[in-house]
């Protein structure tokens, strides 16, 4: 089986080094790739092809694992050359899911939840051809959640949704604490039940959140756009986060 | 030493089993109490006075462990008569511990975090006095925080700041999820990072918070009169509980 890679980012990096079998040749090319990335091809256990119109064609499974904004524009390429799966797995919202579903003849829609480079990543699926891939399981854990396109891109939206107002409260909380000196009994009471580990990941968050809000804002208006529904602590956070 | 209690509901019956001391005689008193209540205080080792004017009396510390309603009532009728330290172990807000620390001559602002029945409730103290209940780190875990009275209930509310912003973002992120089929792969994506007791917890927090939204929507208002502050979360919490 050969699997196309198109981007060689931390996804594929990854990938590359979780998916080890003899049955599995990777291939990618370094067409247009800037002289880091052609490094990083170079050191990794991958075949080269002159170009990703070859990779396409060559694939029984296209994996594009680009930044969301190149997403639509690389399916626009290259989704029609294979005769294989396509599979998105950058970062995009369900509407951009299904627009680029549309332009691949099998498409599966993919989540990696969790850093791929963490211990434990999962990789959800959805769409009627997800069982095709069920054996990456062997690799990394792998469910398939429904045949429905756009079920994986929604679950992953619908945990950003948790994540990023639960930071939004995180920094009110913590800020407020700091304000009466009590910032550090604050996370001590807290760790009572939400173990140990809450001091340090909350501060991670806040910090993460406060150094990227901008991005994190966006994020947050995509996912009010998307779901078109009553979120009350959704809009909050926004309005929490437009002021850092 | 004496330790007198006023009120004998679970938090009193509680230290009583947590504070076992050959040196530690706890007094109480059935005055005006219901039948339920002198039952369980004679099931209990406890020795048992005419009056709580006698037991504030006689007590070297003098514990208010009675519903929130009445400990401003209980605060001024007992703790002038005590020539110990008056206890204000009812969840009350900062304003009204001041209030009650101004009655009696010897104050310690308490708070117990956890549920005292839990394995592992912690009793944070504040004022100048707090040293003088150190001892009792014997038996339950006990924190003093500052010599400044409000700081135990201060830090009480900012622990409950959090937890009850973080259960409206719960309801709607989880309602969210419903409404997609999801659910279940929103628990157990969030599982990944935020601990394998995330689904129940949450869901005991979403169904305690719905199922007492009332009481939960006043402490939230409580939350926001008290600090004062521009508390964007704490404020949408508070919409979305009271369309529960």
């Amino acid at each position: 089986m050969i699997i196309g890679l198109i981007g060689f980012g931390k996804v594929s990096q990854n990938l590359l080094k979780l998916i080890k079998s003899d049955n599995i040749t990777f291939i990618t090319s370094k067409e247009n790739r800037s002289a880091g990335t052609m490094e990083k091809i170079d050191d990794a256990e991958i075949e080269v092809l002159d170009t990703f119109r070859e990779v396409a064609e060559k694939s029984d499974i296209l994996i594009s694992a680009n930044s969301p904004k190149q997403a639509l524009e690389v399916a626009q390429k290259y989704a029609k050359l294979t005769g294989g799966i396509f599979v998105d797995l950058n970062n995009v919202s369900p509407d951009t899911t299904q627009k680029i579903s549309e332009l691949a003849d099998d498409f599966v829609d993919a989540a990696i939840i969790g850093k791929i480079d963490s211990p434990n990543p999962v990789l959800y699926l959805s769409g009627k051809s997800a069982f095709k891939l069920k054996f990456l399981d062997e690799f990394i854990k792998t469910v398939i959640i429904s045949d429905k396109i756009g079920d994986a891109s929604i679950l992953k939206m619908l945990r950003s949704t948790y994540t990023k107002t639960l930071s939004a409260v995180l920094i009110e909380s913590y800020e407020l604490s700091k304000k009466y000196g009590l910032e550090n009994e604050f996370f001590d009471t807290l760790s009572l039940t939400e173990g140990d580990e809450f001091r340090e990941k909350s501060l991670s968050r806040i910090q993460n959140t406060c150094g990227s809000s901008k991005r994190k804002s966006e994020e947050l208006e995509e996912i009010i756009d998307y779901f078109d529904d009553d979120l009350i602590m959704v809009e909050a956070a926004l309005e929490k986060l437009r002021r850092y």
